[in-house]
């Protein structure tokens, strides 16, 4: 779908729009910076993400975006949810989950949620450290647990680092360990790494978790459960695989490898919300260092601090529509509002964006709807966080 | 002073305190994390600062910690402002401050906040570029501006971007421009780069700039502001000039080269609150990932999404107080509690810290009083911001 849509600014200049969505967000009049969420498009994207996933339970991980409605839309959906703290199950049994359909994903966790969440009926919790076992036991005695292998052959754009999951003997260990406790070690979990564009990609990380899976077996363990994680792709300008190809892709190189894994549990996160979501912005400021500058400076009123976070190292590249596309561009160093010199979004690959563009000008941002509202600071600079709006 | 507190938990461990402000986290309950502040910690700093600029206004930078009870006692000690926002604006006027005495220092303001700002009293606004003094022409006539200059020799730890200022022929050209466009452009402003520890690093960089304020003067503008900015220390471990021997040792420097100056400001931020505060949070987890891994990871209950924001690129090391200090330690990669691989502390130089320490130990950060709790995100992964007590 291709519109035009006319903003009631000052010029009112038209962006070319593509969606009921960028449509809304290109026309409303908003006070500051505000990301919209589409929830039919969540629901659009579950059910592509269903198809593809067959018998795998999804379990939509609440950290990418927790808004109320979301839950809401994906519990009559039927997903299953993987929070990470106390607040995050909270959400999901206040928006009618079931505690037996979530699972408490962070493999670093309070004592006081473990227990909250034991009594509250949550019975699957992620483990990668002996300590954490003894936790569980003390807090959630008989729970099941899962416990996360580290991935050493990730060949995702976003790469996750060491600080989660275990090597194969320390996770053969705690799965004696855990029978030692009296907990129920159901099998295993891992993150392939953000942003995995193709299912190809999970190809060498499967053959490489799959020996460990076998090891486990020989060891007497009869494994019933392969939480396969997150690392379903959003589009940020780079090609990725239709959803359901990609999942049923996916699922394919899964069921090859992991015998006896009676159940599979998937955590798409980013790839069931982002590309629900578009933030709408201004620009502040265009400006010049010095004559000989090559590039200019765009300011807009949104930065690292205020919900853009994941362009931390220009790692998530967003794609911007402005009112001036299609007019002459130039590159510029893209940054945010705050007095923080490390609030600048893209310099190293500085972003071509129309030399027309000026102060006032309105800005949307494509596929924002993960990992953006919540990573907002509470007013550095005196900013609000961003606004979430939902139609 | 030393004390040693004792601590209310399962194990009632000691810990090595030097301060009121320590004794109090070190002992009392919190139910998550929390930044405890001494305001007389920062009005002995104040002081200090004071003694040492003599003749320059102090504009405390607002956003290091907008806590109301910094900007109450800083306005009852004669200090002014530095703004970045009109919400830092609201609350200096709400806490007695008068609007000639706060500056709008941020050099990309909203349209908005810039006829807020002018209504409301404020005379003195950034610029580093001609569309924002065209935008303060327009909603602040009659302004008086001071334009932010580059400074391309900063020795500091933390050297900025050139996100902000502008060089030499521009800020020129923007002088001349002020003038057509009714401002009243009154000297230049520039940032010697976070954390310069000693006042011998400012020498080079107000070299540079003398030579600016010069060409200006011979353009036929009688400059009578330099606005020296922040830049001013606080203890991380590494050695600092005390406050006072400091900030006289750049006031002589200053003196020396810009002749006709007859207003300096200054604006610590960091330099005036983060002595004056200490975070109090707990260990989570403490794991090997493997059995042949050198280091252990210790996770904390606050991260780079919570208040540690700063740790980004390892560039402020904090210093850790546990009660086990004293007891043999160990390097241990440092880490956050959420589910963000990106939430790690330290990891490229480790942080030696007790060996014994565990989940559920109490941990103090030390100097902590800015750009802390201001960073912290609204709800990632469901944890709540940073929260703050005033003793």
């Amino acid at each position: 779908m291709h519109m035009t849509a006319y903003y009631a600014g000052a010029s009112a200049p038209s962006f070319a729009v593509d969606s009921r969505l960028e449509a809304y967000a290109a026309t409303t009049e908003f006070d500051r910076p505000t990301l919209v969420i589409d929830v039919d498009r969540v629901e659009t994207q579950f059910e592509a993400l269903r198809a593809g996933l067959g018998r795998a339970d999804i379990h939509y991980a609440v950290k990418a975006n927790p808004h109320p409605a979301i839950i809401e839309r994906l519990v009559a959906l039927g997903s299953h949810f993987d929070a990470a703290s106390r607040a995050e199950i909270e959400l999901c049994l206040s928006q009618g989950a079931r505690p037996e359909h979530v699972s408490f994903g962070n493999t670093i966790k309070r004592v006081s949620d473990i227990a909250f969440a034991h009594h509250a009926g949550i019975r699957m919790f992620a483990v990668d450290a002996e300590e954490e076992l003894e936790k569980i036991a003390e807090h959630a005695p008989g729970a099941q647990v899962y416990v996360r292998l580290i991935v050493e052959t990730s060949t995702a754009d976003w790469p996750l680092t060491r600080k989660f999951g275990c090597d194969r003997d320390t996770a053969l260990k705690l799965l004696d360990r855990a029978i030692e406790l009296g907990l129920e070690p159901l099998g295993f979990s891992f993150h392939v790494g953000s942003q995995t564009r193709h299912a190809e990609m999970w190809a060498p990380v499967l053959d490489e978790l799959s020996t460990i899976w076998a090891a486990a077996r020989e060891a007497g363990h009869d494994l019933e459960l392969l939480n396969i994680g997150g690392g379903f792709p959003a589009f940020y300008g780079e090609e990725i695989q239709a959803p359901t190809d990609y999942a049923a892709a996916v699922m394919a190189l899964v069921e090859d490898r992991f015998p006896g894994a009676r159940r599979i549990m998937a955590e798409p996160g980013r790839g069931m919300v982002a590309e629900a979501g578009v933030i709408a912005c201004e620009v502040m400021l265009t400006s010049r260092k010095s004559e000989r500058d090559m590039h200019r400076w765009v300011y807009l009123s949104i930065g690292r601090f205020s919900g853009l976070a994941e362009t931390e190292g220009e790692a998530i590249r967003y794609q911007f529509v402005t009112p001036h596309d299609g007019e002459t561009t130039g590159p510029c160093i893209l940054a945010g509002p705050s007095c923080d010199s490390a609030d600048v979004l893209y310099e190293k690959r500085p972003m071509n964006l129309p030399l027309s563009l000026k102060s006032g000008d309105r800005v949307l941002i494509r596929n924002t709807g993960a990992y953006t509202s919540t990573y907002s600071s509470v007013c550095f600079n005196g900013f609000p966080p961003l606004d979430v709006v939902v139609i």
